[in-house]
């Protein structure tokens, strides 16, 4: 048995954590996998999540802890571990950091709408929340596009220029902007994505102002929480999810569906995409994701297999 | 974060484990535990079950894997994980062997049934079932009494045999007879503890029988599942349950409520013993197990603090 800690996690290739989701969504379009209702355990003001997947060859069960007050003892709010278990015999495999694994294919969820739904000519992108999630998102986003300029904003200042300075480290080129003007942000930039806690809209806007952009929202995660003004989704051209569980998840869909600013059949399973492209140029696209167990299934699978292949980890006496 | 595998858990002390499963008692009474109802997510003919528990400090989540068909791998059809976290921040402490550490506190709860139901002076038991937990419970058995003759009885009389080899190496003073005659086992036996995977009950018996008898049933974790015939609980002075879910999930005690055979008020919680002793002298006794995650978070607890102060296990590099 493997044990593959956050520094092994966040040093694989973004290619194969890329890859392993594209297969993820590969599996939703021919149902190949078998992912029960993610289970909430709550306990005092923290909530454990379970999240078990199954495919074919393996099974995941990731384990999230939110523990709203465990910044107060200088920790993390949010935990997470990962057991990956062969799916013959049930025999466990490795354990994985959960917050790093999820952070790479959360990364690479948007990669993937950048990928799909955005022109290949795109120069400039904007990015609102300067989080883990968000730091992911810039990395994936520059895997998949030749961005000229980044703006980044935050409600905390210093973590848009923290993350601006980690970046620039990373891809010298790329001019990194701290933005303290989120409808300047979307104006000046081709893809915006948001990747915040945000309960509120996080720019007002005019149809002039999203005409052919691609929105991605990664945050927003309960159905009282959004990112995005519903301008974009009564004007997009094309609305996608991750997982049609984004309908009632997530408050960027459910409200603007429960206001009647749209209705339910324009929303459509980003994994169709892989069968039926769509032309991005000139178009305006909204992608949300709330995340699924699948996704960290996938990835889990192709980091196991990579690491037995490059002896990554560290060995367990199982 | 420390990986306690299978050898290290089966070396910790009995004294250890047997004392944590009390404390699980005591946090019974004061209803000091959050214990949701276990999970069971079926995929093809295999199961997962999710069983966490919350105390004050701390919180577990055992994953235990059923996959009837693994031993035609060649490998077990139960695997197990257990992982520890804190219960102020939601950090992860521990990974552990589960099936190790189910088999240890199984062992400890059929310890504190023999301690608080049978009399100090018996020196004859039987044991139906030369498995792991058969195994784990005749050590624990000889932990809390000093039994002169252990008979062990199993369908396959080859598993029986090893048993007892197995037991005289680490117990020499004993006398281990294999039994092909569970009504005789019965009769020459003063605790009879029934560890098996048995549908229907292991022996007939008669009122002259049982009279007298402290009997432990540990196997039979589903309705359809009985060890013990109903002469035993239609008789007993006293009935005991570790859990009141065993009410409704084991044969033993559904089956004969179902029929009539007795009434659901004569069964009492096990923790209730630690406030009103009962005098076991010649009385007849029943206590059915069918375990739960507080006995995993209790023994578990108590390895963690243990291998902390004794440097046991191997330190994850988190």
């Amino acid at each position: 048995m493997l044990f593959l800690n956050k520094h092994t996690i966040s040093k694989i290739g973004r290619n194969i954590i890329q890859t392993a989701v594209e297969d993820a969504y590969k599996l939703v379009l021919n149902a190949g996998y078998n992912m029960p209702d993610r289970m909430h355990v709550p306990d005092k003001n923290n909530t454990l999540l379970l999240m078990p997947c199954f495919s074919k060859d393996f099974f995941v069960t990731k384990l999230v802890t939110v523990f709203p007050e465990a910044p107060r003892h200088d920790q993390p709010a949010v935990n997470g571990m990962l057991v990956l278990c062969d799916n013959v015999c049930g025999k466990p495999l490795a354990i994985m950091d959960g917050a790093a694994l999820t952070a790479q294919r959360t990364g690479a969820v948007g990669g993937l709408a950048v990928k799909f739904l955005t022109a290949q000519s795109i120069k400039t992108a904007g990015i609102f929340g300067a989080g883990v999630q968000g730091l992911s998102q810039a990395r994936y986003l520059l895997f998949n596009r030749k961005i000229k300029t980044i703006y980044i904003s935050d409600l905390k200042k210093e973590s848009a220029i923290k993350m601006s300075q980690i970046l620039k480290a990373q891809f010298n080129s790329v001019e990194f902007i701290v933005s303290e003007n989120p409808n300047q942000l979307v104006k000046n930039c081709q893809v915006i994505i948001a990747a915040t806690t945000s309960r509120k809209p996080l720019f007002k806007a005019d149809k002039n102002l999203i005409k052919g952009k691609t929105f991605i929202s990664i945050g927003s995660f309960q159905p009282d929480m959004q990112e995005f003004p519903d301008t974009i989704i009564a004007n997009a051209d094309n609305i996608f999810v991750d997982t049609m569980f984004a309908v009632k998840e997530s408050g960027d869909i459910a409200i603007p569906i429960k206001d009647n600013v749209i209705t339910e059949d324009k929303i459509k399973e980003f994994a169709k995409i892989l069968k039926d492209r769509i032309d991005p140029e000139n178009k305006t696209t909204l992608f949300k994701s709330v995340g699924m167990a699948l996704f960290d299934l996938s990835a889990a699978s192709a980091v196991y297999k990579l690491a037995l292949e490059n002896n990554l980890g560290q060995k367990l006496d199982f």
